[in-house]
């Protein structure tokens, strides 16, 4: 007998990713499709991927507290609310936005506004999970995730940036951390922008929303408290890349004395080498983002710079995917009590 | 218990793809990846999806023999000895090639070269299947593949094609055909080559191969044979579009007197309304190749122009699903005597 | 001295491409860029290829009409009224829109309205130039632009099915032209639109608003008029193509009783054996968009398909040069006496 | 009267686009297309954009030197002997190839030969100009080229950030910089390559060459020479972006103390106010490499981050243009005492 699940804001990106993978999951049935502005509308009038003539559901919490999972994927602010009341109630939540994954503190730094829920949100002293949200990277965060309620799924950016960087934080010194990002344009969402259309994006390459902006709050904390101690403030700077689908982190950071090539390499290796999801690469080759497509993967790579005494270490993945809606599903069998990889898969679609 | 299946000529666009679906699929094992020239050299070293330390095999007939079923995804010459073979020993097969797609006078006219197995291929006047290969369009030729061995998994261009006009074919006029197609880069191989360097490619438009392209042959003869009626010379153009999936046929014939728009609808409903991989849109909609992309879906949309009399017809597929790999699982899937469905989405990645 | 001209619609991309050609032509200075919505705003704001702090100017007819020639490119209505009244002042005008491109029969039909200046647009007998709007498409009318005042410049997609077809126009057979043409996203202008998202555009490739597209009416008069004789409705069909610039416009006819592919080759070299932007590429190659991007220049192929009796003729050109700007600054040197070449090249920037 | 010049290696990326610069230069006629593999084919088989009978011409050395200048577009090993042996004849010659960029011994340690012609090259205590090559980037080496019979012209690479860093470089600590770099294809050059594929590259992102990438020494050789001091090694990084034009340099560099934002801003525009070719963007824009396509321009933006004390610095260019054939031209016209600008311009081919 499937999870009847719910996908709340399933007019964005992150939502049509959500159907798309629901659709060839064994376990689970879409029971309601929930667009707060689309109510009512095909979802084939938006997604030409999904032809037929269903429409897009209203909210409705009631209704939704009754499903065994819901997935949200809207903006920030009606998941505070929406996942605050559907965690309330006991029914495991899945949040896509940024709503539960920094501490109080963080987010009203990085937000600019503060936290209407302190309590559901993550500690500052690095505790989550239980009452509070739970920060849904499984490969570090699984046990946690397991024992709550409420996951807060992590930003695309700090996916690739943490998959990369977390086992090497007890290698590297503190202040020296350069995250430089790449993504394509799925990732600023369906809205139509200037910015976004495609006459102006197509050849072109531009860097954007740096310094300040919000995903490096979200990396700095987890960065700490997943790799075991405080590397400082972090430069990250984030571009726009010609593709519709696909994120590449480029990350610097001086090496401690004494640490070697092997330390870094070995760290990966054992951090990793169990995970279905992250294939850590060969010594001299560097991942593709292509080869992510449509999956649920990561793929990591660290070579050491004798020269400048840095570590450089990228990552990729499909910011949908383990950036957003394939990593969401992840957390999802791990509240459902599934296999992990349920319905998931780590072969992106190439060419 | 799995089905053991063997993937030979794996090093190409159409095996990887098939890999990649093997993957995914619930009841089929891939015991064997050969691929001649690669053989020995590491999968991922060519396909960065498939990380690991996998080996292409070397092609070993005795061992593909033993197999439940083989997909061949080589040129056509090796799959015309390949397939004969195979076929001879009743190992079930999927040709993804041209090697028996048209009767064995119509592959030394459009091939250049006479066909070692006449009596392999289909028949001059129509008929295929049984001990001859099957053309394995399913959904009009499921009855025909099922009692078959050999199936020749039809082209890219004549799948889009004949998906849009077989059903149309008793409402037309012969000699009015004109089919102007279009293609990404995937489906001209791996091969490295001037003409598909990136650089060249990428805000470029061209067209290629026309008159005289060898799936203009194919086309002819199934839309006569699947149609009911000879339709004669078609003029067919394919073109190179900047993107590495998805085709798109776009069709004009002048209708035969007294025929309505609605006779053109009714007859595109009937063919395809209980059909999984292939919507009708509905008027005043076109289909989108990326609403496709890796799935085995079809998406079809004809319209009346009264002004010409034409009818025009448009139909998008992945150009490596339906177009190739998709549907050689499909045809497997009647084979094996499994759901036609099992491990294939009409739901394409998008965006 | 150079000559002073004025832009107004300057913030579309017709507008931008005629400030990048004008600031490379040695004989005119644009002395005012106007745009109606964005008077005060500066360029680099929507144009980041035009950085520094000019802003766009208010449109001011009396300032415009004490210019040496005024480039309109804004949408048709407001060309309606800014065109007259230019042109009953004396100032040379060239117009992108549609505005004077069709008799009023021909514009009330297609674009669904009265034409309020029936006797500035073209006469349905054919005639033009003169008080009339001359149709400026010089390698074949460009006597009559000499002569006027006002000038119509061709839509993209006209100007290339123009500049393929009406030399053959003798040999073809009458009802027998069907056009499918192909355009990048530029064609379609600046505003932001779900459909030129690019994260929808990217991969795709999709058909639109046929039958019935207004360039269908444009393309039908002028290839009668230009080509000398009635060749029937036209079936015409643009795509949507991933890539900013470039329009190639592929065209099917019969050819009539006795005409070979000789007649065809001896006819489009003969038109066009003098004139520098258009090169008749050899049998055998098909015109690349790219290769014109950026430039004024045309290049056309024909084939002859003896089984089908039909010649096949390919297009390709910048929608923003040859098919908008450039041709533009083209008509604008006839205008101002200038060598008709000045400030124009036929070399795209490849790759 | 137009001078004669010659280009070398003409079959290449830089080579083509020198060709396209030279046709609309008012003061150059290019006399001599040479290219080594493919004297005697026709440029257009290679070229599209360059339709026409014209042929390659062989090498010859004699022929070259009666021009008035040469173009070196050709890899760095044949361009070691042509420059060599027309700098001693006395042609005046602009290299585009790594041969004479670095002192003999960095030219050892990066290119893993030994320098053939050390008296030629630069000196290692900084010294260039001329008996020795001059390095080619005008806007702090104008003086220089001057009086140089031999230009170097710099890297794509390190063109971007080279422009953006030294005028920056007394306000940064040494050991700091990082220098995450992104190009178009075309900076791969015009060989086919799997990598290079389409098929590959579309929807790809990935970085390659790191640490150790040879424009990594030139980088740090001119930073410290040009900069006044010498700021240590070097991270760089490159990465291939899925456009066929355009490169990004972001570099990231800790401020010495006291160094405010103010100083970075006015260390910019003191240095690029009269340049016509580098535009310097207000704070809080990011350059777009499109904006550049097909130009001579640079565009360049800086902002301070004061959480991690660092400045982050990018520089968009063409790597076609400023960083290979705009640039050369540039220094053509010094070396032949024209005006800097003629035949460039610094506005960008967009959308």
């Amino acid at each position: 007998m499937a999870h009847q699940v719910g996908i709340v804001g399933a007019s964005g990106y992150g939502g049509v990713e959500l159907l798309r993978l629901a659709d060839a999951h064994p376990a689970v049935d879409v029971a309601v499709i929930a667009a707060h502005a689309q109510a009512g509308q095909q979802v084939s009038a938006l997604f030409p991927n999904l032809p037929g003539p269903r429409t897009f559901d209203a909210i409705d919490v009631d209704q939704l507290a009754g499903l065994d999972l819901v997935f949200l994927a809207t903006p920030h602010a009606p998941a505070l609310e929406l996942g605050s009341a559907l965690a309330r109630r006991g029914t495991p939540v899945v949040d896509l936005s940024a709503a539960f994954r920094l501490p109080a503190e963080g987010f009203a730094r990085w937000y600019g506004e503060e936290h209407p829920e302190p309590t559901l949100a993550p500690a500052s002293d690095g505790t989550h999970g239980g009452e509070r949200a739970a920060y849904g990277l499984p490969e570090h965060t699984r046990a946690t995730v397991r024992g709550a309620r409420l996951v807060a799924n992590p930003g695309c950016y700090p996916t690739a940036a943490l998959v990369g960087l977390v086992p090497l934080a007890p290698l590297l010194q503190p202040g020296s951390v350069v995250i430089d990002a790449k993504s394509g344009t799925s990732g600023a969402g369906r809205g139509a922008a200037d910015s976004l259309h495609f006459s102006h994006v197509h050849g072109d390459l531009v860097a954007y929303g740096a310094p300040g902006h919000r995903h490096t709050g979200e990396i700095e904390h987890w960065l700490s408290v997943l790799g075991g101690r405080d590397l400082g403030p972090v430069s990250f700077t984030p571009h726009l890349v010609p593709m519709a689908r696909g994120l590449l982190a480029t990350s610097y950071a001086a090496l401690a004395p004494g640490v070697s090539a092997d330390d870094v390499r070995t760290a990966l290796d054992e951090a990793y080498a169990d995970e279905p999801f992250v294939a850590v690469l060969p010594p001299g080759t560097f991942p593709h983002t292509k080869a992510l497509a449509g999956s649920n993967g990561v793929q990591v790579s660290a070579v050491v710079d004798e020269r400048t005494g840095r570590v450089l270490v990228t990552a990729a993945e499909d910011n949908l995917g383990k950036g957003a809606a394939g990593q969401a599903v992840q957390n999802a069998n791990i509240l459902l009590g599934l296999d992990e990889t349920t319905g998931l898969t780590a072969i992106g679609m190439y060419p």
